[in-house]
């Protein structure tokens, strides 16, 4: 990101605006195209939305700007801040024959910024390299100089420069008036000089874009751990006659210290609501269920209550407050689920029939995929009473936010109205801006794409189908930039729905590699209960655990594993202490792919420059992976180090931040990759050697 | 195309309006996101400028439609031609993931084009795949049939539908009515049924896009054999001094038979105005100038006029009108070059001094890229007096409008300010909308198709620049896919000022690849005249012409050439005669690359469906070339012969169009190219076999 970082002066933070100065009668009026043009600035999301970034995100600010001919061009950024603070930052070519230009900017307040770009003539800069091209070739020196005396006079005139800076243009303008070659030269390269023009450029034809919004939410918006337990299973006891006791909230808390010790910053629950007795499935999925089984957290609603209840087994809404701030204490978020769907049980049913599609003999149509009935659930209607139906969702999230969550883990999003959802999350964060919606959207990439951009804070991606090094190179990739402005994948390794094949056969390599790569690709990522002990049987036929915890508790002795050393919660733990150690890794857009000899070792980068760094250095880790779990492979791995800043052919030093071994790297490396021992190199680069 | 070719129903084009029925109390308002999201509708052009085509051009309509859950949407664009004329087309889904809906529809009409897509829940398909389904399974027979019932009730209540049809669906209903599970099946798989639903759907939840525009150019403006020559060579004599007598129009008139018995339909001419005699270039770009050296027709203006006038040399006003009509008597167009720049002796100079840059030593400044300087050109300053520079350019090209001009290649225009380009082209065009404006910008991306974008028919391209099969596979599907709603590439194989070092070191093979290419990959082509000669000797550490005719009279003997069977004529000739007989080749975005194992072999084909031909015909062109114009080369190409409605497998003829060779082809093909006989077969797909 070095070879492309933005310029940010100080001298150009301050809010005082810098004057434009079109000559008159310049034929703007009426054409899309500004006298300089300025096209496709970014960042930018799709379908008319806002941009998103997070509290502390680094956002790349671009657009395309070129004019005619050779003169030279200026292009800044103006932001205003949510508390109206204006600062301006300069922007640099990319040099690549884009014609685009970029500024790497912190977001540090939450709320909307507005952003505009303007680019600009920059006389100074068009003199200056004419002068000193022409002056050293012995043409026109005395036109060059008596340019430059004008230009000079000019900017000295210019009433809002410090006193002391017009003094010295008015003395340089001076000393060009019938200068000789070797002055005028000397001004036209004087560094000085430059600076004073980079930090206020002397600007004559100019164009600015449209005021664009850019939405900063919270840092735990764009960073976080996730970790997902059933709070029935935490606790739960077996009796003597083999049935079991549900864990309560209470139970459940004592399993705080677990998740917050591996370093989870969130922890999410599924549907803590009565649970639907109609149709209830048993253990497995199977259609008929057993008096002790408890049924799908998903079946939502009985007599007790729906949406807004709790069920009794898990205890009262006052012990869920009291689980909340137990966790909060322990540095957790709690994130509830909502999944807008009821069981015949769900008191919705009887209380609004117009909120599900009742068929013409009377009864309400259950889920289906034709020819496929889901017995369980009735979907509901967004479109007889569309007001009501809203009103109450609202409600119903209002209501958990009350009871201090303000994280929503949604199920299925992309089988209710997108704009339901639009309307929803702009309702809610209205008035608690800190409310995050995580879409759990596995569906088609313009569905997926549209939540993300009508107001998802966070998305489930294709991460988990994503196994190959060349599947992930192109969507981390994706990730990191095409999509970057608009959607923030949430990387889960694992799901109670998704239990994948490379993980039901890769053994505990794959468990490590795939929590290596989602805990360092992007900032936010989770982990499903059960993944540290490498619960790896799938039920046949299906991409689900066997004996699924939807259907049924799950009594597992984390401490035991670990003690045995069966566990992967210490690697856990120990990628999430990496992650808080370094920025670059609490950032999505700076993973940039790297080149390996082999097809199965992946290498990736992320690099963050010491300008948004608490300690003022620079942070750069490398991941290099080997992806394929049965295997030793050895290969060499190419870098484009000018992107932390070391020049082809330099050497520096690295350290793995699993094993805590280093080396002394170059741009061409060899390594050697055991997935039987650790498949995955972190590596910190510790600067030049 | 036929894979993917839209729906068009006789039924569709009626001006009728179909009503969308929004249930009341939808909470659409407020939202960006309508009750069925739409995005990316396209044709689109960037910068907010309107998307072009030409007349005859068919057009690929598409959007990205989707919705929650299983049940059926239909998408349709609502068309309202420049007369006023609306009409409705279906489109259809592509099917791959994408949830992109396309059809292609031709558009006719010169003018302003405004359209906008819609999509519905299409209620009737939605039962008919649960009913079809369900019923097939036994489920739910009763409850599908009474829907059904409904559903044909509600239909045969719309007055807009005629009563024959609503008999019919009223009968229908009523048979519904307690109907037996084979009775409903019947209902709900019946393709006449169905027909009358996708002629009129029955809708109930719906959105739309916004109105966007097409400009819709004359068919020239897509469509064009170009060929360019420099009247004063034409007819030009040696004396037996040595010394040269120019041609003029008389003589140059000679030359439009020659022209026109080679199928171009444009001929454009290098400047045609007095030329400076200050600094005047010498024979191979030489600063002095003998007495006898004509000088660059872009030094424009001299005593005897600027951009309004003719060379004296050449004639008069008069012989230049009489020129054009006897062009246009051949068949043949004449297009003029629009350089705005000036020689020192233009009069411009001395009655308009502010648009051009005075220095302070009280002279104007050259053309120059520092410290390189062109002391026969002054370029035009377009900030001093805007407003009086640009009406002088608009009277200029109006008074050459009225001299029977409608074509203007236009020189360097990426050196003037885009913005005074959008103004310029639209203020012609508003009054004279046949004009054509190619844009000569041999610059970056962003500029090239900004120029484009803003309004220039036609653009120059890095054609010449794009010789090898993979450089040519890139460029060719970027041309007929990215950039074809607003950027209309004119491909020229060579120009006065680009010879590359293919043609220079390609022999004649190279030659009739590059004709063969531009001649069948773009509707729009050109040839700069010596072309036919295989003119191949560059001027040393250049990459133009020996003696270039920019600064010299060039005496050829076409004739003689021809005779001797060292001419490329007759090959032109029959390119442009297998242009003209076939429709395919007159479209820029059905070009679809294939593969073929050789790194040399380049295949593509351009296929037209029947709904889109005068006979109702498909017609379709497979192009295969071999590349290395040094080489023989035998491979296999491999077709998506689905393209022209042929199933992997099955055989059909083709016939070369160059050879009138016949074979019996599959969709895998050996084939052997000789470049020192024929290098590129034109292949006729004649229909199965």
């Amino acid at each position: 990101m070095v070879a492309r970082s933005g310029i940010r002066s100080a001298a150009l933070r301050s809010p005082a605006q810098i004057p434009v100065r079109p000559r008159p009668g310049t034929p703007s009026a009426g054409t899309l195209t500004g006298r300089i043009p300025l096209a496709d600035p970014r960042p930018v999301a799709p379908g008319g939305f806002p941009a998103k970034a997070f509290a502390s995100e680094v956002v790349p600010f671009s657009v395309v700007a070129f004019r005619e001919g050779h003169d030279r061009i200026g292009v800044h950024v103006r932001l205003t801040a949510p508390d109206g603070t204006k600062t301006l930052h300069r922007l640099a070519p990319l040099g690549d024959g884009s014609d685009r230009w970029l500024a790497d900017i912190a977001l540090d307040a939450q709320g909307d910024w507005r952003y505009r770009f303007e680019a600009f003539a920059d006389d100074f800069a068009t003199w200056a390299h004419a002068a000193s091209v022409k002056i050293a070739a012995g043409v026109d020196v005395a036109v060059m100089a008596a340019l430059g005396r004008d230009l000079f006079a000019r900017a000295a005139s210019d009433a809002r420069r410090p006193a002391a800076e017009r003094a010295m243009l008015t003395r340089t303008a001076a000393l060009l008036d019938s200068a000789d070659a070797a002055t005028a030269l000397s001004v036209a390269v004087d560094p000085d000089l430059a600076a004073i023009f980079a930090a206020r450029p002397l600007m004559s034809l100019s164009a600015e874009t449209a005021k664009q919004t850019i939405v900063v939410e919270r840092t735990r918006a764009g960073i976080g751990a996730w970790y997902e337990f059933f709070p029935r299973s935490e606790g739960a006891t077996r009796k003597k006659d083999g049935t079991i006791t549900s864990g309560t909230f209470r139970t459940a808390a004592q399993s705080l210290d677990r998740v917050a010790a591996m370093g989870f910053d969130v922890l999410y629950l599924p549907p803590i609501h009565p649970i639907g007795r109609t149709h209830r499935k048993g253990p497995n999925n199977t259609l008929v269920a057993g008096p002790g089984d408890p049924g799908s957290p998903w079946a939502i609603g009985a007599a007790e209550g729906g949406h807004d209840a709790v069920h009794p087994d898990l205890g009262t809404l006052a012990d869920f407050r009291s689980f909340v701030r137990k966790a909060r204490s322990a540095g957790v978020e709690v994130a509830l689920d909502l999944a807008l769907q009821a069981s015949p049980d769900h008191p919705w049913v009887a209380a609004h029939p117009e909120w599900f599609t009742t068929l013409p003999d009377g009864t309400i149509a259950y889920a289906e995929n034709p020819p496929k009935k889901y017995q369980d659930i009735y979907p509901l209607n967004f479109d007889d009473d569309p007001v009501g139906l809203r009103d109450e969702v609202l409600r119903v999230v209002r209501h958990w936010i009350a009871q201090g969550v303000k994280i929503f883990r949604v199920d299925n999003p992309h089988t209710k109205p997108l704009q339901f959802w639009e309307w929803l999350i702009a309702q809610v964060t209205a008035t608690d801006p800190d409310a995050i919606f995580l879409a759990e959207a596995f569906t088609r990439p313009a569905p997926l794409r549209g939540l993300a951009a009508a107001g998802f804070q966070q998305s489930y991606t294709y991460f988990t189908w994503r196994n190959t090094k060349r599947e992930l190179e192109t969507f981390l990739t994706g990730l990191a930039t095409e999509t970057a402005d608009y959607l923030r994948p949430n990387l889960f390794v694992n799901t109670p729905d998704i239990l994948t094949e490379y993980l039901q056969f890769g053994g505990r390599a794959a468990y490590k590699v795939r929590a290596a790569i989602a805990a360092t690709a992007a900032p936010v990522y989770g982990v499903y209960a059960g993944y540290e002990l490498f619960e790896n049987i799938a039920r046949p036929g299906s991409e689900e655990n066997i004996d699924n915890e939807k259907y049924e508790y799950k009594l597992r002795d984390f401490a035991a594993a670990e003690s045995s050393g069966a566990s992967l919660a210490p690697y856990l733990r120990h990628l999430n202490e990496i992650r808080r150690a370094h920025p670059a890794l609490r950032q999505l857009r700076n993973l940039r792919v790297h080149w390996s000899d082999d097809d199965g070792i992946l290498v990736y980068s992320k690099h963050l420059d010491g300008r948004f760094t608490e300690n003022g250095e620079p942070d750069t880790i490398l991941v290099v992976a080997n992806v394929d779990p049965h295997s030793v492979r050895e290969t060499t791995v190419h870098l484009d180090t000018r992107i932390w800043g070391v020049e082809p052919g330099e050497t520096f030093e690295v350290v793995d931040l699993v094993t805590g071994v280093g080396w002394t790297w170059s741009d061409h490396n060899y390594v050697r990759l055991d997935a039987f021992d650790e498949p995955v190199h972190i590596l910190h680069v510790r600067g030049r050697s």
